[in-house]
């Protein structure tokens, strides 16, 4: 196994853990495509769609010759994550405006978000090399998975997570699993900070997404989506942007698929951003060369509180390469996209909705156009942030369009 | 489509919906599995597994033939429910005591609960019937799983929800999944005998477990195990009892694959109360021929919540075919073993716990033996009660034997 800076290109062998190059640069996994058939693959891919025994089952270790061809099939602590579901509810595709939506909805993985498709990587990863300590810092979204890995591989996990700004239900969660839960006074990135310092010292292998196996697992959410619409991506994929690995392994994933044949062509990717907390857009809008971090992000999509995000650097190439594109919407655009494709059936948390609000808004401007097509990334469950649907339908004043009220009755 | 009084032996047509007998009596649907090729069947069944772009792709409708052969394809609501995780973690093993166990992760279903093998069914056949308006009452997860399949559907969903007694994080996704919620002062059991005298009127579809159609999806919990474990189940199934359609799903289920030679014997049922809720094992245990209901039903399992469980006279009759028991277990035992549940890694709502603790009982108390092994089926997901967790982990006093405690730093 080895990896490459992205900025300077050194390699480095990853039979020991490392998080980033000499340099300061993030460093990804290198792989050997060389011999791989796309053909004979998509039969195998196709086939394994009805495994149940084996790790193979699993919608991220179905792909596994793509992503960790070394890992040995008894190294994978996997919960069979992924196999979630796409939609296309009719009153979400209208209020979006374009002409066909899926949503693909990865808050149906076994921890309710779609951190889960990158975890399973890389704590397989990390007990491959022996670890039992993991360590995150965290929004709550990647500190429930990372503890629910590490407490299914009976290992421990250590998890940075910030006070006051976070969803309550995912640190209650992370608690649940056994997680040893440190609140701290500050944000997310200074926890990020606190673990480039002392992870290693501490013995910790950090599954945040500076870890490239991470990303290697996350690439399996495009992978899903594109066997799942045979092999034929739609116009664009519109995800939400917080730490930005999940733009940069949505990258990874379609340079893959594309350079392997799996896809006749790159779709464009939108990244939406909320309003206070859009370092990324306002550097890709002013077409400036470095990011400038947001020094105290503020979101009701708690999940994208997040002031400076690690993978910018990837991020920004993945939208050079795919033509894409950035935007920023509010919390009450978030909000109320939510609320529609809640009352879809579908269901989210607020993070994920910004992918809605940023579509609407991108149709509404014609950036994207009416009669183009798009999968929205819903990254989260619905229960993974009941208070913001308590504050919405119970609180919200006049900007919640879609309030609904409780109906108090004697029966 | 025809039903069956399962005290009486009136037979209806379906092609209108009722739920009780003249008599008074349930009914339950009657199945014409002649002509049914058992080897065949399973063939067609394990093909399925890998079908992702039909209805057949859920966990309940990939067993049509045996649960609603006249519903067209097209009538079909459904989200894929079903195909969840089956997990043995030793820990939680060892803490029950039994030789090998699997924990069925029906949280995993997208609404966070096992309703939704059963509503996907019900919501179905009210569309099938024309119906666009439906209706329950629910201790959360029905509510819960109502709502979505009704919002899918385009429909609506009125709900009855006690005040007070009921899991929050539930109520707010019903309420957000767009149905009108309807709260009260009162129990569940009020709000069924409300529903029973009042829905017909309303044109309203009840979703609730008097529905057969109901019954007849949930029975997929137990097909899906069964194939799980190649047509080979273990000696017990254990499962907690609230209102107790589960566990007349689970007989009806059984005897369907015990009848149509799936499987070689049945294995035997064990129903775990709360014992602040446990008509149905006071009863059992008094060898009475007559439900004495509970007035002032009260457990911190807030989904076993109820004083008046509709089906005991079916989950009776499933015990005495399965030479099955019932055992009540207290709140302490319930979230202790739910604490024990959470940190393998695997998680469930307070009342799924009940069913590990109560083996665990079982097993101590010899009635199942620890060379035996079991399934224990977990109805709802760790995050539809994170109330409960916090509570438990910090606050939970002396009896919370496995708390886990948040940890403030500075970074």
């Amino acid at each position: 196994m080895k990896a490459r800076c992205t900025e300077c290109g050194t390699r480095y062998s990853m039979d020991s853990i490392r998080y980033e190059c000499r340099c300061g640069g993030l460093l990804e996994l290198v792989q050997d495509f060389r011999g791989v058939d796309a053909e004979q693959l998509k039969r195998e891919f196709a086939k394994r769609l009805g495994e149940r025994h084996t790790p193979l089952a699993s919608g991220v270790w179905r792909y596994k010759e793509l992503i960790a061809p070394e890992l040995p099939l008894e190294a994978l602590v996997t919960k069979g994550e992924g196999n979630t579901g796409l939609y296309s509810p009719p009153a979400v595709t209208s209020y979006a405006g374009c002409r066909r939506l899926w949503l693909k909805a990865l808050g149906e993985n076994p921890s309710g978000s779609f951190k889960d498709h990158g975890m399973t990587a890389a704590v397989s990863h990390g007990r491959f090399l022996g670890f039992r300590r993991f360590a995150c810092s965290s929004t709550g979204n990647t500190s429930s998975s990372l503890a629910m890995y590490a407490a299914l591989m009976g290992g421990e996990a250590h998890v940075y997570v910030p006070e006051g700004t976070v969803s309550e239900n995912k640190v209650l969660q992370t608690l649940a699993y056994g997680a040893v839960v440190h609140r701290f006074a500050g944000t997310y990135d200074d926890g990020i900070r606190f673990l480039r310092e002392q992870a290693g010292e501490l013995g910790l292998y950090v599954g945040n997404s500076v870890n490239p196996f991470r990303i290697e697992g996350q690439k399996s959410i495009i992978y899903e989506t594109a066997q799942d619409l045979s092999w034929q991506l739609p116009d664009w994929i519109v995800l939400p942007g917080g730490a930005l690995s999940n733009v940069s392994a949505l990258g990874k994933g379609l340079r893959d698929l594309y350079e392997l044949g799996f896809i006749p062509r790159l779709p464009r990717v939108a990244v939406v951003q909320a309003e206070g907390a859009s370092p990324f857009h306002r550097m890709m809008e002013a077409g400036a060369a470095e990011l400038v971090p947001e020094p105290a992000p503020s979101t009701r999509a708690s999940a994208l509180n997040i002031g400076h995000p690690p993978s910018w650097r990837k991020a920004a190439l993945v939208l050079q390469e795919t033509k894409g594109v950035t935007v920023a919407v509010t919390d009450e655009d978030i909000l109320n996209a939510k609320a529609v494709v809640d009352a879809s059936g579908v269901g989210c948390e607020p993070a994920s909705a910004a992918a809605v609000a940023g579509l609407r808004r991108l149709v509404s401007h014609g950036i994207i156009d009416r009669e183009e097509t798009a999968v929205c990334l819903l990254t989260g469950h619905l229960l993974k942030d009941t208070d913001a649907v308590g504050a919405y339908h119970l609180g919200g004043g006049p900007e919640a369009l879609y309030a609904n009220k409780m109906n108090r009755v004697r029966l």
